[in-house]
């Protein structure tokens, strides 16, 4: 069995975005050299996402003002969380509506892939560094 | 190290449904001969997905209320993703609540459940034919 | 490729709480031998979830409200799937929202983990024995 780590790195400008992570993920397999196995995506802190749909920018509004109508960011004082000197309560109610972490097959060196799939961070509460972990096992 | 792929196919012919494909899923693992290790189960499509829950009408008739409500399909002009001319927006939120995929247990050959679990394959845009992969990795 | 399975046990006494069981996954890891692959921990109980996010009581009491909100446990005749004579309804719709798996990666022989990251036990259903499974594969 062969395994594969790596960490991508992100510093995004605002509180909230979806970045297509597809591209960094393909090159992850491909340096790699595994053929066969699971790839796991994860967010490594957990006020941001992994997940995969459309990358479509219409729908990322639509995911956008949806999450906010079911954990709005203000009042800031409506989470308990911020009473720790936080503001990010809604972001780890965000995060578990989109999810933590994709597992994907590996097929003869690619991801198995349907046809519109592709992977996303979901930062729900940037503007500082922040990172992913991708870990491939297989042969 | 061992690997098995195989893709289920539908045709649901409502736009929503759930369908247990937990035979399904025992037939793919017995195909496989693979004794220890994970079976990945995940929906191709952005509009479907795969979870484990109980079969029992009721319960599914509630999530199809729930889902509704947290994401309802009407007005199909709510949603910045039809403006692409599509009319399934509702239907890449539903899929984020339920999840895209399941990583199941293989112990001695068989899938390592608790005495309700069943997996469900939760068609969100249905009316055509969509795919579920199923990849199986161990020995 | 080594694999390693081990149940764990919860009676909660209340209806509903979190609990956090990254230590007992750690010594399973720990007991399992295995220094590169993936953990996947998984309720057995489909009114129960395994996720990971901070252990910080603020946050927990924001997810109690907030599910709450989502899938409220009463009236006990609104869910259909309570006419089979349960009364947790409410319990099948968070743990859809919390998830029912985590996959975690294993390197160097420990939880490949960000700084915050913790597994929980969350409970929608208590006061009954139930479990989840902890398997690790790699090597």
């Amino acid at each position: 069995m062969k395994s594969f780590r790596k960490e991508l790195w992100f510093d995004i400008p605002s509180r909230r975005a979806f970045i297509n992570i597809t591209p960094e993920i393909e090159q992850c397999l491909k340096e790699s050299s595994i053929k066969e196995g699971l790839v796991l995506v994860n967010a490594m802190h957990i006020t941001a996402s992994v997940f995969i749909n459309d990358d479509e920018s219409g729908l990322h509004q639509d995911y956008e003002r949806w999450l906010e109508k079911l954990a709005p960011h203000e009042p800031v004082s409506g989470y308990m969380h911020n009473r720790t000197g936080e503001d990010n309560g809604d972001a780890h109610l965000k995060r578990q509506v989109m999810g933590r972490e994709v597992v994907v097959a590996v097929t003869d060196g690619a991801l198995d892939f349907g046809p519109w799939e592709q992977i996303f961070y979901g930062e729900f509460d940037g503007r500082r560094k922040k990172r992913i972990l991708v870990k491939i096992i297989g042969e």
